[in-house]
């Protein structure tokens, strides 16, 4: 089990007593089951995690979920009065009105109701949500949304993920498996998808998308400064196409264009249909930041609709891995 | 002034009092202000509407607009107590927080404080919403959506318009602009559309766009049977293409089945974004009714995400321009 150093100290009372509640936001991985407690001002006050080693029984992963959960309260020297949720963000599709984790790729929870199984080891209400959607809640509370009602969060990682956040509140459509933002066709009868369709966003602007793009400029251009950065294709990952850019390779300039045209085509199309405060870019691409964000907004600026009205801002995530952690502390908020 | 005749009567108690409380929807449009008198049970008690003669100031328009609106409750036997709310559904963009209309295309109305022009006329509070929204909220009141928490509505016309709502309340974003789902690009680089941007779904799925397709068919195809319908090009409108696939012309059925696959690329992404538990068709084009949902279902159903999951049902609208009166009383709500 890691633990690692407390971010915050818990506040007392002159009395010595508790001064905030708390509660548990736990980070339900295919790697590891990450732990946070969280005050009630939103502050990570210091987490722990544990291999979820995700071959076992569902039972034996909740069993080592709520003992996390218990020893983060224990000892930090709170008790369950102290501690008002624990929520639980995890990969999938998830029941958030019962608590239950009705399928999560990769690890054995099928149907699997979460809060009468964690009613064995304490009386603490539980909530689930999803992990995509829990990263763009804690966003929304302690992160780079913070203050917003409204907020979208796209994770550009191996695929491109969603989370939509309006009066402060996830939004996962009425069967909870909405916000699957990454799933929207930009270009009709376009690159196949792994979800069946042609075309989706996902396969242009995920890291997917990028190393795949890099690779065929870096085929169709022998003398170009990328094969510098990555002496061959296996070594092309999602930061390559930038190195190149910022040192001046017009091969690496061409694919970074054409990668964020279809970025800012898919940021522009969830503009004109939420309209949110805020757009957070997270994931691995995220990493290029502001960077990323100041090539965007051309494009953003010149398609966007309603151009006399306060505008949409794009933001990098600031959170990273924190984001799931705190936003699962807040699921039942 | 046109006077319809009352669809339904007004309830009275024993005593001889009125038995329910109403409010009253304003659909203003560039030709009339269409205004009617709904009850709290989402009955339409009554319609009236008078020319709206756009060039007008817009106190003048705004007059007639309260004008309509208090003969409605006079006419009716009732008063201001009997009426709780004034709803105003309008083109355009619309403050709905403050009651002001920002903009309205063609007609006069710049920042205009629509809540304060009426105090002039009446204590009854005034809400303001935009008119695709407004319909939406009429369907999912009184409509095709009744019962829904969470539905968007398709507006199959010139253009293609949305309407969202979410928790019985419509969703237009941080600032009243959202839900513009037409001017979501689904073709990279396509066909170009009013807004500006290339390839937006309305290039494809308004009755504008079917009509483009059935033009361009019926030049390549001398022979089609659609000439039959539509003899001269000028002549083709929505339904040409539906009318000649009904009698077994191949090319109608061709441009059908290309608009149709257009359309259910754009629905899909509403799905895959939203998972509402209902998505209505309205507008010309959805005259088509259940016919054109049947044909839409089988690319829904082989490209939508969450398939183990209880599913989006596609429907044509009900109310047809009741809509927008019925859900600009609701507004207050």
């Amino acid at each position: 089990m890691f633990f690692i150093a407390p971010y915050d100290t818990i506040k007392k009372t002159e009395q010595g007593g508790n001064a905030l509640k708390y509660t548990i936001g736990i980070d339900l991985g295919g790697t590891n089951i990450a732990a946070g407690l969280v005050s009630e001002d939103r502050k990570l006050i210091c987490k722990k995690s544990v291999p979820t080693q995700g071959k076992r029984p569902a039972e034996e992963i909740l069993r080592d979920m709520a003992d996390v959960a218990l020893s983060l309260i224990r000892e930090n020297g709170l008790d369950g009065k102290d501690v008002t949720a624990i929520g639980i963000g995890c990969p999938g599709l998830v029941d958030s009105k019962n608590g239950v984790i009705v399928f999560t790729p990769n690890l054995p929870f099928r149907n699997t109701d979460v809060r009468k199984a964690f009613r064995e080891y304490t009386e603490i209400p539980v909530y689930c949500g999803n992990d995509a959607d829990s990263a763009a809640l804690g966003e929304a509370y302690a992160g780079a949304a913070a203050g917003c009602d409204s907020a979208v969060m796209i994770t550009l990682g191996t695929g491109v993920g969603g989370g939509i956040i309006i009066n402060k509140h996830i939004y996962s459509g009425f069967n909870g498996a909405g916000g699957e933002l990454g799933h929207m066709v930009i270009v009709k009868d376009g690159e196949p998808c792994n979800c069946g369709r042609r075309g989706c966003w996902e396969t242009y602007s995920s890291a997917t998308g990028l190393i795949r793009m890099t690779k065929t400029a870096m085929q169709a251009h022998p003398e170009s400064g990328l094969w510098k950065l990555a002496p061959s294709l296996s070594e092309v990952s999602g930061r390559t196409a930038f190195d190149g850019l910022r040192a001046g390779d017009p091969t690496a300039k061409e694919v970074v264009d054409e990668y964020v045209s279809y970025l800012a085509t898919g940021l522009t199309n969830i503009i004109n249909i939420f309209q949110p405060e805020v757009i957070l870019l997270g994931g691995g691409v995220a990493k290029e930041g502001q960077f990323l964000c100041d090539l965007l907004m051309p494009q953003i600026n010149r398609e966007r609709y309603g151009r006399d009205v306060p505008q949409t801002q794009i933001r990098p995530a600031t959170l990273g891995n924190d984001a799931g952690i705190i936003g699962a502390a807040m699921l039942g908020y």
